[in-house]
């Protein structure tokens, strides 16, 4: 079973969202999950900004639960966003379902980028993760 | 020696392309390969698109022989690209060409990404990979 | 204790830049660090890329510190930059500073990536870090 510690440092600044700085993980089996997107399985994707962070989390869960692992079991995210005007409300899903998602407030360290598009021109989020079991 | 299980559970949709949704990895050593991209030990980089892809998997191919690895200790990728255009390119590279680097259809887990520029102008892909021995 | 070798085989280019192209390394133990920007810890970020740089190692080193680890301790960096016109700086950046952060010349695989916009507009600079203990 890996031992993982989610960390904020008081030398860092306070983490400007529901993220956390550092994972310290001792482990010897871990998960890499390909980037998750906001659509179902047979491909369709809802419009909605909101919509597709809901679905894109609710991958990477069924990613985990595929494993017997859970958000508990996340070391690392890294979130890839299309449009700038879209972080507030990343922002705002997270504050609204991340703590239902993660027990105490330990959220992983994420990187959140603003790049250029995804595989599809409808996608708007794109979230991949490491997990440690 | 690694045990490396490349996992597409059907909780989740297909993968939208040559790529596996999960690596679950026991293993003690990792191999991190800098983003490598389609260009010669002399630096030079073709100007087609798949000429490119060649080059930059070759490269990858060569860091991994360095260490005595091969493509089927590949856990992770990360895809960049530069132009939107190059997607269905970098599709059809991938089509042609996994089947022969990547044995009985197990393709790692990667995440494609579309940028504004890599480090050179002319670099039209660059492509980063976690690998376990 | 971590086995890191930082590798630069023959049969790859020359790196293009104080980095390295690959980590091999022998560890149970981890530290994930979310991507780090050049601002205090009361959000406070110069307007100067220059500086930025400065200040996002500074915090990558305060993470590391943290844990008791130091820069010898990276295995990867992923750097993103906001400008293309940024490279250059961020090459001479590197060039001046990292060889007082790391010894003997053993600087980690990167990937370099301009992007669109990290997530406040006036930082110019992200990187995130893999560390072993």
């Amino acid at each position: 079973m890996a031992q993982i510690q989610i960390l904020n440092p008081d030398s860092l600044g306070k983490p400007l969202g529901h993220y956390s700085q550092i994972t310290r993980v001792k482990a010897s089996e871990f998960l890499f999950i390909a980037g998750q997107v906001g659509c179902d399985k047979d491909g369709k994707a809802p419009a909605d900004f909101d919509a597709q962070c809901v679905k894109t989390f609710e991958n990477i869960g069924k990613a985990l639960a595929s494993q017997g692992a859970g958000f508990g079991n996340v070391v690392e995210f890294t979130t890839y966003l299309v449009h700038s005007q879209d972080i507030p409300k990343f922002m705002t899903y997270r504050q609204r379902e991340f703590p239902k998602l993660f027990g105490g407030g330990a959220y992983p360290p994420n990187t959140l980028l603003i790049i250029d598009r995804l595989v599809r021109e409808d996608f708007l989020i794109e979230v991949s993760a490491v997990a440690a079991l």
